[in-house]
C-alpha cells in the first residue's frame, strides 16, 4: 500500500476511544474491552449481547474499510483491526470515528507478536490482501508461512478459522499448501470470489482491483480444537 | 474421451499377458501378480527387486500412455492401470505389447468398486483428467467426491497418496476442498504444471491440450496412516 506519512499520527490515534494504546495489557481481557465500551454506549442488555461475543481479528487491516463495514453488519460480533503502519491506521481511526460502533477496536502491532496480545480469544482471523513477498528468500515474511500459522495457534478460542483473500495467485497457492500442512481443512476455496455466493465486504484495495477486472482468490480454512 | 467401438475388444484383452481378466481374484495378492510375471521375464533377482515393490494405480488410465511411460521410467515400481471402457483399454494393451515391461498390468473395472480389488496394497493413486461431471447433481460421480475418496481408504498400504491432474478448474477446486475435508494434506498444488519442477509424464489428452496452450492443474495429497 502506498504510504503517505501522517505527521501527528500518534496523537490522532491516542485520542481515539477506538484505539487501544497498549494492546499487550489486554491479553486475556478482550471481552472486557468490549464490555466496558458497551456499558457506556448501549447501557442496557450489553451483558447478554456482548459477554462472550465472538471476537474476529483482521491482521493488516489497512484503512479499515472491511472491518468497519463488518462491524456495522454484524453487531453481535466484536472486531479488532491490527495494522503495523501508524500512518495507515490513522485513516481507519478517522473513518470509524464518523460512526458509532461499540464493537470495533484498532491496535498498532506486529503480526509476528500477535500471540502476545490474544490468549484463546479469537474466533476468526482475516488476512486480506497481505503482502505476497514474491521472492522465495522472503517466504518467511508471508503471513501464511507455517511459522506465522503456528504462531496464531494460541490466539484462537476453540475452532480456528482463517479466511484469506488475495489477488496474488502465487501467494494463494502457497497459502493453501501451508494451511493444509499446518493441519487446517480447506472448507471453501475460490479463484473468483465475485462468482460465489459468499458474503463479501470489499477492502479499499479489492474494490479498486475488482473494478479493473482482477479476480479475487478466497480460502476459508478451519482447524478443530 | 471420444469412443470408437472395437469389435473384438474382449478377445484382444484376454489374449494379452498384460491384462488381468478377473482382478477380484487378485485382492491381497497383487505382489504375486508381479512376482510370477517377473519370474518368467527377468528370472534373476526378481525377488529382491519386486517383492514388496510399491504398487501405483491409475484409475481411468485411458489409452495407457501415462502409465506405460511411468513403468518404463520406474522399473522398481509396479503399475496397475484401471479403465472401465474396454474399447479404450484395448488401445493401452496394444501399446504395451510393443514393449517388454514386467512391471505393468491393466484391468477393466469400475472405480466405485476399487476396494473389491485392492486390500492395503497401493502406494500412490493417480487420477488423470477424470470426467469433471460439471453439473452439481452429478457431483457424486466425480472421482474426488468424498464417497469415492473414502472408498479408496482401504486400497492403500501405508501413507495414502493421491495425485490428480486436470485442465478443469472447477473439478480441481472441488477436489482440493474434497481431499482436504477427507483428511488429506495438500502437499503440492499447481495451477500450471508445466512451470513446475515436477516430473510430468503427459497423458494423450494432456499432450494435445498443453500444445494448445491449456494450463494443467496438479495436486499431490497425502494422508498418513
Amino acid at each position: 500500500m502506498r504510504l503517505r506519512n501522517v505527521q501527528n499520527a500518534i496523537e490522532i490515534l491516542e485520542k481515539s476511544p477506538y484505539y487501544i494504546k497498549t494492546p499487550i495489557n489486554m491479553i486475556g481481557k478482550w471481552d472486557k474491552v468490549f464490555q466496558n465500551a458497551l456499558l457506556k454506549e448501549t447501557e442496557e442488555n450489553w451483558f447478554a449481547t456482548y459477554f462472550n461475543a465472538p471476537i474476529h481479528l483482521e491482521i493488516g487491516c489497512g484503512k479499515g474499510k472491511f472491518l468497519i463495514e463488518m462491524a456495522k453488519k454484524h453487531p453481535n460480533i466484536c472486531f479488532v483491526g491490527m495494522e503495523y503502519q501508524k500512518s495507515v491506521l490513522v485513516r481507519a481511526i478517522q473513518k470509524v470515528e464518523q460512526e458509532n460502533l461499540p464493537n470495533i477496536r484498532f491496535i498498532c502491532w506486529n503480526a509476528s507478536l500477535v500471540k502476545e496480545v490474544f490468549d484463546h480469544e479469537i474466533s476468526v482471523l482475516y488476512l486480506n490482501f497481505s503482502d505476497p513477498w514474491p521472492k522465495k528468500r522472503h517466504a518467511k515474511r508471508r503471513l501464511t508461512h507455517p511459522d506465522f500459522i503456528n504462531g496464531y495457534e494460541t490466539i484462537f478460542k476453540d475452532t480456528k478459522t482463517i479466511i484469506q483473500k488475495t489477488d496474488n495467485l502465487n501467494l494463494f497457492i502457497y497459502s493453501l499448501e501451508s494451511l493444509s500442512k499446518c493441519g487446517y481443512t480447506l472448507e471453501k476455496i475460490s479463484l473468483d470470489l465475485e462468482q460465489e455466493n459468499i458474503e463479501n465486504i470489499k477492502t479499499e484495495y479489492e474494490e479498486k482491483f475488482t473494478n479493473l477486472g482482477c479476480k479475487i482468490n478466497y480460502v476459508k480454512a478451519v482447524k478443530q480444537k
